[in-house]
């Protein structure tokens, strides 16, 4: 199937991919008294009271927006606010589908952070949850930070974290596989943009010891023009400065994670790696290195971003499942606690005995996903403090 | 029944009043890579190219954000942005079940004018259409005018604009009950906030030609204390510059429309006006007079926004018409002639068979109010020359 000819002709069949439904009867005088005037005054004085009740009193308790800008949607670039809707709906039924979150898709018309944050905070009450998509770094680190500081409801960047979340189930997985530790391992993480960073941080909680991170211009490393990010980033996992190329990195390392570009990655370095070695290669569409090559070049595991291979790596087996269980217990944060729950219930999904090299993780459709995290995500809010309820 | 009481328990029951779903399927590696990555891409770059498309390939062309800051809701006040919400969601789920219009609910935290209307253009891009709601005056005017200014898409204040047209419609039958001439009509508003000013403006533009305004100071006449709107109201309904109170202003008049404060009219003003008086008190939930005592001092058409009296004027009967029928045409405004076109052809589901003194409009459940109010308004966008299909 030509799935961009196909996709765009459903588009223009859908017209739409979400839609607004109403959940009371509104037949009859009493209907119309009791959902609106005069009725409705008592829930708002309520809610006046009492802002607790504005999650039990409307929808809000079960509301999260998927917001953009725009700029960095896909691997399209910076296409425009309007034109990153597509994706956001298309998000936003996933979120339903497999989450039972009502997602609702929103694009900012500015790439200015200070008037991002200030739009997303105002409009924050009538949500349960803030999802960020699609929107370029490194803006997207100080809109999410500040976001969190001001929100007193969860602000999540699906780019960056839902990636990490989802990775580190896979890492943990493919490690099982190849029977190696993940405090032994040695991790090269190509792309240090906001995924990359969020997966090094994310891999560093989940208790990898050994990793560097590579930029275009190298081993991220202290004295090089980074943004302060990376500059962290290069504190943490480059203490003794080693400095080099993404070949140099790769050499005896056990794990390749790429989120960067096409085609970067040869056959010679996945051979210069230790033994067994695990290839996340993750750009989109086309992978740092074709599957087929990293396996006759020796790969033991090979995980990619990709419907049509083995072992996808993809973030609809986070968002949905994670903002459920944030929901369900009226979190007031995502926090590192609640990741890695949903990396290890994610994980866990794969049984000892079903665990080989082409499954480890279970398929995006499987319906066990978003209970599993949800439950598990919920139980790292109350025993991290974050849960309301 | 308690309204209140039966309505706080619904809405703890409902657990929102509006629900996002999802109108594609996503069960099958193909529909994820339609209705998401990869295909998704395709329509976004198509809108990219074609900024028109966003109405096209996404739900935008049908969706239409109820906004409010929460600061005039009901008649409750300044209650705080979510407070409002209950407000908002019941205006969504009429939205839907009246005019087929995905209706989303927005709260804003800001009072600001200036920050009020940069967030509402910085998601307009997400919007075919914005509802402003329970925003007091006169703040709501400028935030209005200024959105109108900027944005695209149709911006309507709801509290203004579609009390007024209903208001219109039913004075159009009144007037035929006893047989006046809208021109000849001497008609008395009183409550210059902002659906009284707004009442004034439609019938001015209806054919009225003799009319006052009153405010708790009296009769809006130029050297008293007045906000702008006012000021320009006073300019064009008292050039002669009579001054007075509400009870003088109602003597020899044929109409009285109240948006003010409970019992605040008396059956010897209603005496006081001209033979067949028209009397809408409309204040919420207490009228400015009871329409018993009205009818018994001798008016021959009452009508309040009560749904327990006979001549229900409720917006509900104009804003989810008036919405589809500017959806449907993609208008850039909702101008005044496709306000007049409503209050008309809404005027016009009762036949001249059909009308007498206690049924000039048609109930607000009548099913082709919807349909009958859209047709007319995409007539008049088109007419008007603010359509773009």
């Amino acid at each position: 199937m030509n799935y961009a000819e196909e996709s765009l002709r459903l588009h223009g069949e859908w017209q739409g991919k979400i839609e607004v439904v109403s959940r009371v009867p509104v037949k009859t005088k009493d209907d119309l008294s009791l959902a609106y005037t005069p009725g409705v005054a008592q829930p708002c004085l309520e809610i006046q009271k009492d802002y607790d009740k504005s999650f039990t009193l409307t929808r809000r308790h079960n509301l999260v927006a998927v917001i953009t800008d725009g700029t960095a949607v896909l691997g399209l670039g910076d296409i425009g606010p309007e034109a990153g809707m597509p994706v956001m709906e298309g998000k936003c039924a996933l979120f339903k589908a497999f989450g039972d979150v009502d997602a609702f898709p929103i694009c900012i018309r500015s790439k200015d952070v200070d008037e991002i944050v200030r739009t997303i905070y105002l409009i924050s009450g009538s949500f349960g949850g803030i999802n960020l998509e699609d929107i370029a770094a490194p803006r997207c680190f100080e809109i999410e930070r500040r976001l969190k500081e001001l929100c007193d409801i969860p602000v999540f960047h699906d780019d960056q974290h839902g990636t990490a979340v989802v990775v580190g189930a896979a890492l943990i997985n493919a490690l099982k596989v190849v029977k190696k530790d993940i405090g032994e391992a040695k991790v090269v993480i190509n792309g240090a943009g906001s995924a990359g960073i969020a997966i090094g941080k994310h891999l560093l909680n989940l208790g990898v010891k050994h990793m560097k991170m590579v930029d275009r211009f190298g081993i991220l490393c202290e004295g090089e023009q980074m943004n302060p990010a990376q500059e962290a980033m290069a504190k943490i996992t480059n203490p003794e400065k080693f400095s080099g190329k993404l070949a140099d990195a790769m050499k005896g390392a056990d794990v390749f994670i790429g989120v960067s570009a096409p085609h970067i990655v040869s056959q010679d370095m996945v051979r210069s790696m230790a033994e067994g070695p695990i290839i996340f290669p993750m750009a989109n569409p086309t992978p740092e290195i074709e599957p087929d090559e990293a396996l006759a070049a020796g790969a033991a595991v090979v995980g990619t971003g990709r419907s049509d291979h083995p072992n996808q790596i993809n973030n609809v087996m986070c968002f949905p499942g994670l903002f459920r269980g944030a929901l369900d217990v009226r979190a007031t944060d995502i926090n590192e606690e609640m990741k890695m729950a949903a990396s290890l219930a994610l994980a866990g999904l794969v049984s000892d005995e079903e665990l080989k090299s082409d499954y480890i993780l279970p398929l995006a459709f499987d319906k066990r996903i978003g209970p599993a995290v949800a439950a598990a995500v919920a139980k790292a809010a109350r025993n991290s403090g974050v849960a309301r309820i």
